[in-house]
């Protein structure tokens, strides 16, 4: 990097010396975007401050305390060019690690006087602590802001890897997201410096277990081979705090070892997943356990043998339990009959319905060390849709909850949305029976009566690109659920303001907070449908194709109105799940959040919005206002020239200007439906059908019209081929 | 655009007023690429030689004469904010656009003086003319180097597009580019003025014929339904001179129309092609013709019947040839038993034999309006591949050359690497027997004794991102393939720095040419293995997986050393199949080039190079190097700062970010790799075993070591759950 430096002085030196030209002559050092908020950029304290900052006394034993020295070292050098010098008497050093038996376990406590003292419940507290006053060091907050102390909500913090262990061809090398897994399976135990820096970035903001591998589990990954690969991983995390987790396949006595069934009642299974147990924890002995998904989406589990949820649950439970492991139940169950269990047919027609029905019967019977993890928000990871009714409707249950990083039906890390508001909405959503009501974070929290501590859980963005995210500003998501995980009370645009000033300083960060806070409502406006299905493309989760024969089942489009009806009276019942104040506010179009609008009610065109324009020009509208939105983004960015490092002010000018494409195609191709579907044309004339206005209109539009043998023919093709080629 | 303008100025008028920052004040305003060298930005002529140009007398009538008239209209608008006046007395006109007998049918001339007259052999003539008038105007010329006349040397000038109909799972939307087709398929009678802008980027540079769709041919493109769409897009290219050609799946008479055989000998399958020929110019009257790939990786062919390549493409041939159509036989076949031709067993296995094998007995026997496509370079579209040596085998036969602009092992669109030197190496490569002896150029374009007049393709790079290339840098490569198409003996730096004009303006221009004229030679670096085979990673072309199991057999590489012995006496003897004077040139490690050694050549590790180093030393030399080389082209980048508009300064400088991050992962995957095989370290200390210097290396390290029955255990897994599920 010096050389570039170098290099870039002497070009700026050049560009200064050339009189015709205006651009600028000095910038800030590149940087690549690997050491996301980590920074420690030099920081301009007076040299005695420095001096006693790297005199550190660790008054605590343990590889965690280790790390979280590492860490202080690694800033020291960066702030002040200086080596840390570690001291033996705490009288000589200008700062102290401790521990504090009167804290919780993860709590830290920073005081500033007479030194500096940094103390944890456990070393992860001081680990925690560590990186805390390092931010404060980082902003440039006065020395006595330092003091802090802190504990966190939520005792089990997790991210969730949908990485698959080889690359699938229809799901890629991570499920979901637009890049390849950062782990080198099946040989984790190369060395590779990206793991530890992964690790810090994680423990940083309190990030405590991680899932490795994806849910749609490869049952690969419980071999003996892969096993090893998982322990050495999990060896370098554990000083960070972090425990390891691995998804499990049902089947997996089957597929790895032959074993007749997977049936968990069968004594030969249940031996199996003790002995596999076994086996895994003495290759780790603070394995954290499994996570599954069973009987959803073809995946097999113990409905394929007749058996429940719970039976199937404890099977692996008791086998972890010896072990202090857990199993994480993932709820993301739909597709089956629940018919027997709902008040009338449309209800069970009802795929929104589905999860509720498939657990809410099970209530208090999953052993003590299950916890059942359900998805934040109810169809799926969409923008803008209501939150999940089961999480009040699961009295006596530890219960996790699912948020997405990866932004799954929001573009992927081809666009922003930084996703705090929605965090915030849902996990302080009221749902619980008290007065005031449980916040679903109380209920996860295991503060909420009947509820033991369950855990949070990011589906994480991270993946091989230099900046981990493929976008630089999508760091703030990881960096903003991390914070959230641990405080969920915190302001949202608090903990922005943080990510940004140490991301890219303080000239920059209020710019960059304005171009962000509002972004998530922004990728709504193309992405969502007013809390509707927004799904258009089945192969990618985020393309425009309204003309797919599905969209218009999954979006309630008819040529009178759009959306779904979920009342109790005429429609599919759905709203009886929710807490009664809850139903009552969505239940009336008049209080229902417009975001949601068309999630509860299916509307005529002409409805009349709260702006007073019809519900299809407020969607006109909205497209053409996301586009502008968009627009503006690279606007505001371009006044950040200049106060960022041109590295990565052009990778985010770059990603804007892409957003601003994505933007309009959706706007073009979506606009050119709802003219088609309604009949009715934009108010304010600014298209007409059959002449788009731009060239963005992409293949997949019309991609499944007026072609319906199509691929049946193809598939004919494809088995004829077969015959003749005899390969 | 213009509201954007407006606010980038205020943006900039903010910028001044704060002191602190050193930002630039002006940019040029922004430009999404889409445009690509058609930008016809304002031009700073005298206003009465405006005047003068805008007053145009055509005397040609049809629709290519429109086309032409329409374009200079765009160009004067943006030049001069002016309207064009359409005069009918040729004497108050200041252009005349006129037919010229005596000219080549698509030649054209351009004479200054008295007033500007653009000449063609025939509309298309004009148009070139058109275009290259229009060139001279927006680089600045001086009037008096207007004039101009020139006459293409191949007489057909393709693209090839490898765009699927369909999203196939394992091919993407175009198979070995990274992104989604430009076409809607399948209903392309949808307006979408993209396709026109298509078709003036490609007029622009002399392409005539487009094939649309992908080589492994979906028998859809044949159905009816689809024919139409094609007949709508070629109605929108036709006025821009350019022929719609489509591929052909040998078993489409099976496959449409459950024809019980695809064999050509059959009375039934000719009598469906010719059925099919007559639909197609019923709707096309100038419809190109097929382009075939059969009997290659798995594709139905004449083979399938016990048939020859003749009598497969005289099925289609006969069908075309009333309507004047031809059939475009790729030649790219392998994995066919050719040992009873080849001179022993070695000679059979080297599949860089089997190409060659495959059809030079049947030289001389394909029907006149056939035209037999060959890869430019041997085994497949690598970095530095030598020429293949079928183009001097095949005496009376027609030929094409097929050239890859998408690539496809060279980066996708995550690269730069110009390659108007490997085209330059191609076309002006002596092949034939005369003296001098012919180069490939002239075989391909019937110039060499015993050809008649064949074709130019290149397989496409264009896809659907804003600036149609995913990395602007790219549309060189497109714009020289074109112009060399036109003129092979064209110097490439020259048509390079046409380009760089027309993009990015003077002041941008030295620089742009000066970071893009060595980055062939720079991608081949990292990309290339000295002529080797480079593919490293089986399901995309571009990622370095050297523990992948064929790597070691298609590199040839050994504990001993690394190449292929492709010599007469103890090699595979391709090396025979070239003209003596290139065979010797080839066959000598002391004369053969540098690039080309390791694909003629085995040697040990030690073998001692040009400048001294070892082999193995020389390998990691330039891997190194090569991250230098893009290194120094982002502060190569940096000096145009402020010289172009910013949008399209931000898309390169992140884009050549991007590809460091790239070439620093094959340095630290191969070095690995090759340490690990050799046992030599690297002379210079840079890296050693076990510990790379960087996070970059890559899952996919390491993919296939130690897991060999993985795959198998894998696939087990999927037949079971299938049978569990019994979805």
């Amino acid at each position: 990097m010096k050389l570039r430096h170098l290099l870039l002085t002497l070009i700026s030196a050049t560009l200064a010396a050339t009189a015709q030209t205006k651009a600028p002559q000095v910038f800030p050092p590149d940087e690549s975007g690997y050491e996301t908020w980590l920074r420690y950029t030099e920081q301009a304290l007076p040299s005695e401050t420095a001096e006693q900052l790297t005199r550190v006394h660790v008054g605590v034993s343990g590889e965690t305390a280790e790390a979280a020295l590492s860490e202080w070292s690694r800033a020291m050098e960066g702030f002040f060019d200086r080596e840390v010098k570690r001291v033996s008497d705490p009288e000589q050093a200008g700062v102290l690690f401790a521990l504090n038996s009167t804290l919780g376990e993860e709590a830290y406590q920073i005081e500033v006087a007479p030194r500096l003292r940094i103390s944890g419940g456990s070393e992860r507290g001081l680990l925690y602590g560590v990186f805390t006053a390092l931010s404060s060091i980082q902003r440039g907050e006065d020395r006595a802001a330092w003091a802090k102390s802190s504990e966190p909500f939520i005792s089990l913090r997790m991210l969730n890897h949908w990485d698959n262990l080889t690359i699938d061809p229809t799901l890629g090398s991570i499920e979901r997201v637009d890049g390849s897994t950062i782990f080198e399976w099946p040989d984790l135990t190369r060395p590779n410096p990206r793991y530890e820096d992964y690790a810090r970035m994680l423990a940083s903001v309190g990030i405590n277990g991680v899932a490795l591998n994806n849910v749609n589990s490869d049952p690969a990954i419980l071999s003996s081979e892969l096993l090893a690969g998982v322990a050495a991983l999990a060896d370098t995390l554990r000083p960070w705090g972090i425990r390891v987790f691995i998804t499990a396949n049902f089947a997996s006595p089957v597929l790895l070892d032959g074993v007749k069934t997977a049936d968990p009642l069968d004594p030969n299974v249940q031996a199996w997943w003790r002995a596999k147990a076994d086996e895994i924890y003495a290759l780790i002995p603070d394995f954290g356990g499994f996570l599954v998904k069973a009987d959803s989406e073809g995946r097999p589990g113990p409905g394929t043998y007749g058996r429940s949820h719970v039976d199937g649950a404890r099977v692996m439970a008791d086998a972890l339990a010896p072990h202090g492991g857990i199993v994480i139940w993932r709820a993301f169950v739909y597709g089956r009959d629940i018919s027997e269990r709902t008040p009338h047919q449309r209800a069970a027609d009802d795929v929104a319905n589905h999860g509720s029905y498939e657990f809410m019967h099970l209530a208090g019977e999953f052993p003590d060390n299950v916890v059942l993890q359900i998805k934040c928000s109810v169809i799926d990871f969409q923008a803008w849709e209501p939150v999940h009714p089961l999480f009040g409707r699961m009295p006596d249950t530890r219960l996790g909850i699912e948020m997405d990083l990866a932004k799954q039906y929001k573009g992927y890390d081809s666009t922003i949305g930084w996703e705090g508001p929605y965090f915030d909405y849902i996990l302080n959503h009221p749902m619980g029976d008290g007065d005031p009501p449980a916040t679903i974070a109380e209920i996860v929290a295991g503060k909420a009566p009947g509820h033991e501590p369950g855990l949070i859980a990011g589906v994480a963005n991270i993946h091989d690109a230099r900046d981990w995210f493929g976008h630089m500003l999508n760091a703030s998501t990881l960096y903003t659920y991390g914070r959230q995980a641990w405080n969920p009370q915190a302001a949202p645009e608090a903990i922005l303001r943080d990510w940004a000033e140490l991301t890219f300083g303080d000239a920059a960060a209020s710019g960059v907070v304005e171009l962000l806070d509002d972004s998530y409502d922004t990728q709504a406006k193309y992405h969502g449908l007013l809390g509707n299905h927004s799904l258009a493309e089945l192969q990618h989760h985020y393309r425009p194709d309204p003309w797919e024969p599905l969209f218009a089942k999954k979006t309630g489009v008819t040529e009178h109105g759009i959306g779904f009806d979920r009342s109790s009276e005429t429609g599919s019942a759905f709203l009886d799940l929710y807490p009664e104040a809850v139903a009552e506010l969505y239940a009336d179009p008049e209080t229902c959040p417009t975001r949601f609008l068309l999630f509860f009610h299916h509307l005529p065109w002409d409805y009349e919005m709260d702006d007073g324009s019809t519900l299809i020009q407020f969607l006109y509208d909205q497209y053409y206002e996301a586009v502008e939105e968009v627009r503006a983004y690279e606007d505001q960015w371009r006044q950040l020239l200049g106060k960022i490092d041109l590295e990565r002010w052009a990778h985010v000018q770059e990603k804007l200007a892409a957003e601003a494409w994505h933007a309009e195609q959706w706007r073009d191709i979506m606009c050119r439906y709802f003219l088609e579907v309604s009949g009715i044309p934009d108010e304010k004339g600014r298209f007409t059908e059959g002449t788009p206005e731009s060239p963005h209109v992409r293949v997949n539009t019309g991609f499944w019209r007026g072609v319906q043998d199509y691929r049946a023919r193809v598939q004919r093709e494809r088995e004829r081929i077969r015959a003749i080629t005899d390969e």
